[in-house]
């Protein structure tokens, strides 16, 4: 899922997406609900319709974005006050009110909102935050079957409404994964993410936290790993089952200069691409690499267009969706 | 004509640009002699080639871009020293100089080296400046003459090659504008244009200067005003003749979220446009309009996203290149 933080994925408009294949992209939560707020979206009738994307969404449940964006935030049991790092006001999250925001933006999927234990946590932290995220969750779940109804399209879509996703979190010890996912399930949510990985620990680390949640998680529900990653990674957490994952990786490196291709990691600003007539990946059919050289694509980033932006990104997204591509492609083959 | 100053017209890919109907577009020497620079960009087949553009572009001479941008110029007779706006380096532009930049970059029109006359100017002034305007106009056209054969595409297009354009100085002075004129045609240019407009004086002080000089210019070739202007003066101009103009005007106003509509102008940053659902333009056929709302380009604005600056500027120059176009059919169809 390529991220559209605030409504946007940045720098990419919406026809592109769409025709480089993307299916669902993500929305943050936590920004939308600062600006343009979230019942202004539900006035202009729900997310889809305010940014334009007839495809499938997602929220976030804005809860890792207060942890890692706002000043001051103070978790209680009841929910987590912050200041928005945008004017310093304050505000209140609770489960409850991450649910009324993402009825209100009415994407397709919303998520628990859960605490992300942060790396390293020793076990007594994972504990703590594992026991507010259960609590959490089951107070999202309540909330959103109590109000799910409310969803702006509601009628325009015969009366379907959004699904909700359990987060699984308890840091890096299997046990408490294990825990939390089968509390989870016993709640029986939508389909089921696994959250708190990608936040600093190693990689094996990440694959063993996967390894070891996956095999739990129902197969006839979507299996959704948040935050990831770099090209190799996503291809092997889809080869293990996973269904879904999101990262802004694509997009941000893009806006640095940094290339995904099947010759590697390309940083388009170096020197040596000054006259490189070369695609930016002579093996992508993307529309960047099919029209513009690396030469061109460096000026602009060299002169700080905008459209430097716009097509490092378009051609970093084709490349993510195209491993993707490729992988249910041959898994729709395997016998 | 859509400027596309250091290679790209700002924020707009150059695919969309086609679909808009865009015909040509304007790069400027300036801004590509300093970065990439000239030699770059010929050794990587022209300015065509190296930003993908295979339908007509035209390059000014770089003179108002030295006087406008850079600091501590100097003038005589011989050229024209400045420094770069970007790292204070000095460089030397003559005529000679201005045509083997343009001559390297190979674009479909170049532009002879002139001073643009400030306004206001006295006579004496304005007369030195017009000397010194046809004195370089004749070394243009010399130094084009012996060296255009050199463009990199020669080959390409059956041994054609650029077209030189005169420029019409002569500041507010109808007299020295029309000595200008008929000197420049005796020269036999390829087309000329009429420079030194816009550039603060009064609008029926622009007018009459147009008025004057346009039925003076051979009508079998293009007739060029230049860095002009507001959505109707560009249609006032093309009725009476004029057949090519340049404006940073639609894209420039675009990123600060000023659209031209057929309602007049719109600030979409205004706090009124916050959940309006309609079209940026009603009566636009534009793929912005018939996509997205007013709410939505506002808040794009408002939270500084890329995608603003992109579609603000594909509206503004749809609306542009719509005038022309329907000046062009209602000029078809004249007796």
């Amino acid at each position: 899922m390529p991220v559209g933080t605030a409504g946007t994925v940045k720098a990419v408009p919406q026809d592109t997406l769409e025709s480089l294949g993307a299916e669902i992209i993500l929305g943050n939560t936590y920004h939308l609900y600062l600006r343009p707020g979230h019942e202004t979206i539900r006035n202009l009738g729900g997310l889809h319709r305010f940014i334009s994307w007839p495809r499938a969404m997602l929220t976030d449940s804005g809860g890792f974005q207060v942890f890692s964006l706002s000043a001051l935030r103070k978790v209680t049991d009841d929910g987590v006050r912050f200041r928005s790092h945008l004017d310093g006001s304050s505000h209140f999250f609770t489960p409850e009110h991450s649910m009324d925001v993402q009825i209100a933006l009415g994407a397709d999927i919303a998520m628990a909102f859960d605490e992300c234990t942060e790396y390293p946590a020793d076990r007594n932290r994972a504990e703590e935050s594992l026991r507010l995220t259960m609590a959490w969750a089951q107070r999202s779940l309540d909330h959103f079957r109590a109000h799910r109804d409310e969803v702006v399209w509601r009628d325009e879509f015969q009366g379907k409404t959004q699904n909700l996703f359990g987060i699984v979190q308890g840091g890096m010890y299997t046990d408490l994964r294990r825990q939390c996912a089968e509390r989870l399930i016993e709640m029986n949510f939508d389909g089921y993410a696994i959250g708190g990985l990608s936040v600093g620990e190693p990689r094996e680390l990440t694959l063993e936290m996967i390894a070891e949640v996956l095999p739990l998680l129902p197969k006839d529900k979507p299996r959704y790993v948040m935050g990831v990653g770099y090209p190799d990674e996503i291809e092997q957490y889809a080869r293990m089952g996973v269904d879904m994952m999101d990262c802004v990786l694509p997009t941000r490196a893009a806006r640095h200069g940094l290339l995904f291709t099947s010759e590697g990691r390309v940083n388009i600003k170096a020197k040596r691409y000054a006259e490189d007539q070369g695609p930016p990946d002579p093996a992508c059919d993307c529309p960047v690499c099919r029209r513009y050289t690396r030469a061109y694509l460096r000026h602009l980033m060299q002169t700080g267009e905008a459209l430097s932006g716009t097509l490092n990104s378009i051609h970093n997204l084709a490349y993510y969706l195209g491993i993707m591509q490729r992988v249910r492609a041959s898994l729709a083959t395997q016998p």
